[in-house]
This record gives structure tokens, C-alpha cells and sequence, in this order.
């Protein structure tokens, strides 16, 4: 599989779009001219059909999203979907797919090798997902990192109002997240009278934060 | 403040409890005689009242409880309230304390004194919450750690009926906090159509993870 692809161009120089690009130009791969066999388009969901109706047939074409479908490519045959399952900031460089893993959907067979063998070109580490689970799969994929955001913006909203600095919930978190998601608390500990009394002091406090707590604490099982 | 107690009684050996313990007889201040002159409750919750009960005036007496008001202590008026702000696992030891905040409660300057200085040789960062905003404070604890796991383990199940692996999480959750909670992914980019889509294939393969969803993306905002 090593050499499947010689010049890879990417279109978009977004936060995904900026990493991906790095990465080729460290291996050797990145190329900007009319000659490249793989075209990765980067651009934002919505102009990634636009994008590839502008591309002669010919090379590859692979996109980048989590939720669109491999049919955004149009004509093109030779296809592929590849979605890093990681979030871009534009402060980090191509380091930021080290480690990360990538949702490949493919066709065929093929399509498939050259999907992993990109994924691996830039230190992603691939599975393959089928395109009727692809929503799904990114609804689990946006969960789990936005409404982490979401999650610890809340909580330090809490923290705030009872006079606490919010950066005391990181080691917590990062903890939470090494000790395997073990349960612990009052939830794990069936007492319902603190679930109850913090409900009570979120209506107070942060009315709009007391549905998301109830939905939570609906779903925890100990 | 150095050596403001010599002789530390840990009550209580559950997963607080343990590494307390532990921490305080690698300090070689861990008691189990009759001269301990501070008594640090780290019982149930329900237990704290009944077990500050059976200690004879004398001793300062402390309790771990985020929630609990230090009136569960009862007649001691030698008293504070220090609360690890960490999630514990029998498979660690007391290594798990360091780098932790810990809230303090105390109704006296001395109290504070005291409680802070556990804090410190328990290798906890401590700042102070008052007696009326503890409740507040816990539920922003409860919900940065106990709901982290109820995130993860929901967007797992998606993930899982996706055919994607779960493990897959992490480097994209451990990225999140170290970006510092950047949002990005489809809310921060306006893009309500790919919400609605997460929503429709949530409501049919996992019915009852959709008013989660719906609860965190209401809260979300770009």
C-alpha cells in the first residue's frame, strides 16, 4: 500500500483542511498542481457538492465531513469518505492527528485500501463505517466532544456562582476520564435526596441549566 | 501551620477514606489511639451525624462531604469541612489526592487554618466555599464528573450501533479539555440541519438518548 498515492492536493485550509495539509507536505505528498491522483476536499459541508462538480474527473476524490454523504461527490467514481474523529484548533499543527482515529466509508474494496492507506499516511488510525451509520456515528462523535464543551461550561457556570474557581473541575474531569468513566457520587450511591437538593439549587441559581441536569441524571444508572 | 496536627484519625476506609489514610501514614500522621487531635470523618454521607455522635468533645472533627453542612457534626464546634474535588478508585492509591482541589468550610479563622492545612499535606489545592453554596458547588462537581461518564456511555451506545468503536472517544474527549473547551462540530458552525439529522437517527436507534440530546444542544451555543 506504501506509494498507493504520489500527490495528494487539499482543497480548504480550514482547521481540519490546515492539519491534513501539513501532514502531506511532512511525507512528501502535498501538491498543489494540476497533477494530483488524490483530491481531499476540506470545505465546509454545505460546498463540498459545489467543490466537487468543479473537479475533472480523473483522481481520486475523498471529503472530510462526518455526516454527508459519500453522494456529495457526484460523478466521481473513485471515492471515499474520511472523518478524523478528533477536534482542530488552528493553534496546533499536524501533531493534532497523532493518535486520533478516522471513520473511513467506501464502495468498494478499493476505495476502501485507499482510505486507510490515508488514514495511515497521517497518523489516523482507521474503521470503517457503512454510509447508513455514518449519521448516527456522528451524532455519537459531536456528543461526545461538543457537548463535553457543553457539559463543563455548565458545571463552571455552577461553580462560578458558588464562589468556586471552575479550573478545580479539570483534574476531576481528566480523572474521570482515566479512572475508565467509573461511576461515582451521589447517583452511584442511590442517594437521591443530594440529586434532588442540587436540582433545587439550580432552579435557583441557573433556572436554564435544571433540564439539561434532569435529562442527565434521567439517563445515569449507578 | 507545619505540624498543626500530629495525630490524624481517618474514620472510614471507602475510596476517600483509603487514600486519605494512606497519605496521612506516608506524612507519619495517620492515628488509630485515642490521642488523635483531629478526627476526619470519611463515613456515608447519612453515616457523618451518628459518627461525630460517638466522639467525645475534644478533638477538632472534620468531614469530607461535598454536600453535607457541618451541622451533621453537631456539638463540635472544633470543626471545618474539606471536600476532595476528585473522583476515587480502589485501584489507585493515595497518589490520586495530588494535584485535586478541595473545598474547605469553616466557620472561624482557625477552622479555615486547619482546614487548609490538610488541604496542603494531603497534596490538595484548597479554596474556601461557604456553608450556603455547597449544594450549588457539588452539583457543578456531580455534573463535570458523574454526567461525564453519562456522556461518554451515551455517545459509546451510538457509536456502537454505528459499528464504530467506542474507544475511538477518547483521543477526541482528552483533546476537548486540552483545547481548553473550544467548541467546534456542527453547532459552532450553524449548522442546524445536521442537528436535526443527529436527532432523527438518535430517536431511531436509541429513543431514549434524544431528550439528552435535545436538553445539550439547547444549552449549546456558538
Amino acid at each position: 500500500m506504501i506509494g498507493m498515492f504520489s500527490q495528494v492536493k487539499v482543497v480548504g485550509r480550514g482547521r481540519v483542511g490546515s492539519a491534513i495539509h501539513a501532514r502531506l507536505a511532512q511525507r512528501g505528498l502535498a501538491s498543489e498542481g494540476p497533477d494530483a491522483n488524490l483530491i481531499v476536499l476540506c470545505v465546509p459541508d454545505s460546498a463540498i457538492a459545489d467543490a466537487a462538480r468543479t473537479i475533472q474527473p480523473g483522481p481520486w476524490i475523498a471529503h472530510v465531513s462526518g455526516a454527508t454523504p459519500l453522494s456529495a461527490l457526484g460523478g466521481h467514481e473513485r471515492r471515499f469518505g474520511l472523518h478524523p474523529l478528533q477536534t482542530f484548533t488552528r493553534s496546533r499543527g499536524p501533531e493534532q492527528l497523532d493518535g486520533a482515529w478516522a471513520a473511513i466509508t467506501a464502495e468498494t474494496t478499493t476505495a476502501r485500501d485507499c482510505g486507510h492507506w490515508l488514514a495511515n499516511c497521517l497518523g489516523l488510525r482507521p474503521f470503517d463505517i457503512r454510509e447508513e451509520s455514518r449519521v448516527l456515528y456522528h451524532a455519537g462523535a459531536a456528543m461526545a466532544s461538543n457537548f463535553l464543551v457543553t457539559l463543563y461550561r455548565s458545571a463552571a457556570r455552577l461553580m462560578e456562582r458558588a464562589g468556586a474557581p471552575p479550573e478545580a473541575l479539570l483534574p476531576l474531569m481528566r480523572r474521570t476520564i482515566d479512572n475508565g468513566f467509573e461511576l461515582t457520587g451521589p447517583i452511584a450511591r442511590g442517594d437521591w435526596a443530594t440529586v434532588d437538593a442540587h436540582l433545587a439549587a439550580i432552579r435557583q441559581a441557573e433556572p436554564d441549566l435544571a433540564a439539561l441536569y434532569m435529562a442527565m441524571a434521567q439517563v445515569t444508572r449507578p
